[in-house]
């Protein structure tokens, strides 16, 4: 997508050079800061501290890191390491643990001196698969915000919620949860995007609302607390939102705060929607309120905000009293009862493991 | 209640001199600063810019500023002003409405002469009646936190989760939905308190937290999506929030995001309180989602944050990307049916008109 009017993926191997660069997203949205990612060391640190983020975005971001890895350490002892080094990095997202067995599959028959071309070209691959899955999941999902768009008369613009950063910024291209807005925004449908802050870490007001921006997308910030009133008050036609790891039958882990918007959705009669790419599916479980780990982070995610202070510069302030004691969960986990519908590269599916096992028959 | 060792009400009034002073809620929790109303425009202005807030301290606030207003202007003329003045600052509290009834009903009659004497007794009865009122919310509120922890077996705290602030700073002294944690903590029943942080304004962090911490009370800030996760993995046994109106029928108007918590206490079994005194309940309304005006409060509100700077000053950023649109409604209603029950000051009352009429038959 486009950045001042130039186009961008999230990451992209240097030409000429053995790094990869990335945006750095915790500077977002006040700056746009390109980063190089030269070795192991350096990729899983872009994702511990998030300067990549977003299921899909970290899976790429690991294969790129096994790539790195392999110039520096190409035996069997160095693919080992890498991927105890990126697999500890975060515990929530399956795509990570998707890449890294992709990686494992490939490389681990190899001659350790083929292993670094050959980490290229799957992570390569990888990447370039990320935008067509993404592509696609835009493609379908856009066709329920044009048929609700007709529906309601095809005069008032579809109001859409999303929690959290599923966008291009989450992926390589194109996004998951944005995705659709996108291709029904290009489609010429008239849409406007209720954008959840999501505290802790703001990547709703950081990362969506930004790249909203950038790309023209009518958007409007709200307090994590507002979209249930916003429901009770006909103002929300459809959420989209995206997901770190959904289970075989449809339960959906993704940023905090998500179940409490399902749950309004569900009491409102509003379609609740998922976009996951089958990367982000774990079809080894089927129960994500006891399957699936949920990352805790560090309490200075909730205790101190990061924003522009009035003289321009970036600074942080301490929003709690000296000494308050903060709890700081990543992930929470909606029931696939909460789910209208799952939006994959492959189609729409309910949430539940026939219909899911329909659209991806090998997997189940 | 407590700050720093010494007692404290919220408001009250120079024992010499014609003023009232007030705590600068604004200010907390990083400065405790104490803020003279000598006039009817200061305490418009507290109130709007919620130096004071919370529905009961708002009501109290609205009756010395009445009083203020008759030293300045007892004529029938300076009376209705002051009424249309303090009546403008904040639409939903109904607890503002009732004390300008009060004052009407004793100051309408009376000569002139006589107002500024008959509104100062009035105001203070107001403000020691609010103290009262939460003392038996508080002794009703702790029954239902002792049998909690009775049941469970007398081992382990209770946790208990709240929403914004309604604390003693959200009222003369103990609180609503915190007088029942400060009674039970007082008689020696171990407890825990959930404090949702409360964007856009940050009550929960900048002064439940606050209040909670100077009382010596167990209590871990957390974000406004955490809480529903913290329900599916039984870490919340009861939630207990305040409420600025609640209809005669049980609906709940309180700070916005109330409504989530309590769709998420509703999924997963968890009782959900309101403590509202009677001066909270709007005996002439049913339907809250279409009967209580919602306050729009500025974005600003929303997109910038004031807190601790590293330095130990007070700052603020802005945490939206430049030119973005924000939206700020204040509070949202909770519909009846979600409400387990309303501890008023004479007992616990199902959410309903008919259990709400036995306790208040006056009323209806």
């Amino acid at each position: 997508m486009k950045v001042n009017g130039k186009a961008y993926r999230t990451i992209w191997p240097s030409k000429t050079e053995e790094y990869v660069e990335i945006i750095d997203q915790t500077r977002l949205p006040f700056e746009f800061v390109i980063v190089k990612l030269a070795s192991l060391d350096n990729t899983a640190s872009a994702i511990t501290e998030m300067l990549v983020r977003g299921a899909p975005l970290i899976g790429a971001t690991t294969a790129w890191g096994m790539w790195l890895a392999m110039l520096d350490d190409n035996s069997d002892n160095g693919l080992a390491q890498a991927q105890d080094q990126l697999r500890a990095t975060r515990p929530t997202a399956v795509n990570l643990q998707w890449a890294l067995a992709k990686m494992e599959a490939a490389l681990r028959p190899a001659l350790p001196p083929e292993r670094a071309v050959i980490a290229y070209a799957l992570a390569q691959e990888i990447t370039d698969n990320d935008v067509r899955l993404c592509s696609a999941i835009g493609d379908y999902g856009s066709r329920l915000i044009t048929d609700l768009y007709k529906s309601k008369g095809s005069d008032t613009a579809i109001n859409i919620l999303t929690h959290c950063n599923a966008g291009w910024l989450a992926t390589v291209d194109w996004g998951t949860a944005l995705a659709p807005i996108y291709k029904a925004h290009n489609a010429g449908i008239p849409v406007h995007v209720w954008v959840d802050e999501t505290r802790p870490r703001n990547q709703g007001n950081f990362l969506t609302a930004w790249e909203l921006h950038q790309h023209g997308v009518p958007n409007t910030v709200i307090v994590d607390n507002a979209g249930g009133h916003l429901m009770q008050h006909g103002k929300v036609d459809i959420c989209i939102v995206g997901t770190d790891r959904t289970t075989a039958n449809g339960d959906v882990c993704n940023k905090i705060g998500t179940y409490l918007k399902a749950l309004a959705a569900n009491d409102n009669d509003i379609p609740f929607y998922v976009a996951a790419p089958s990367t982000s599916i774990d079809w080894t479980i089927t129960d994500g309120l006891k399957n699936i780990p949920i990352e805790q982070r560090d309490s200075l995610e909730v205790s101190r905000i990061s924003g522009k202070l009035d003289d321009g510069t970036i600074g942080t302030v301490q929003v709690m009293p000296d000494g308050s004691n903060t709890r700081n969960d990543a992930f929470d986990v909606t029931p696939a009862r909460l789910v209208t519908g799952i939006i994959t590269e492959r189609g729409v599916s309910k949430a539940n493991q026939q219909s899911l096992s329909k659209l991806f028959p090998e997997f189940i």
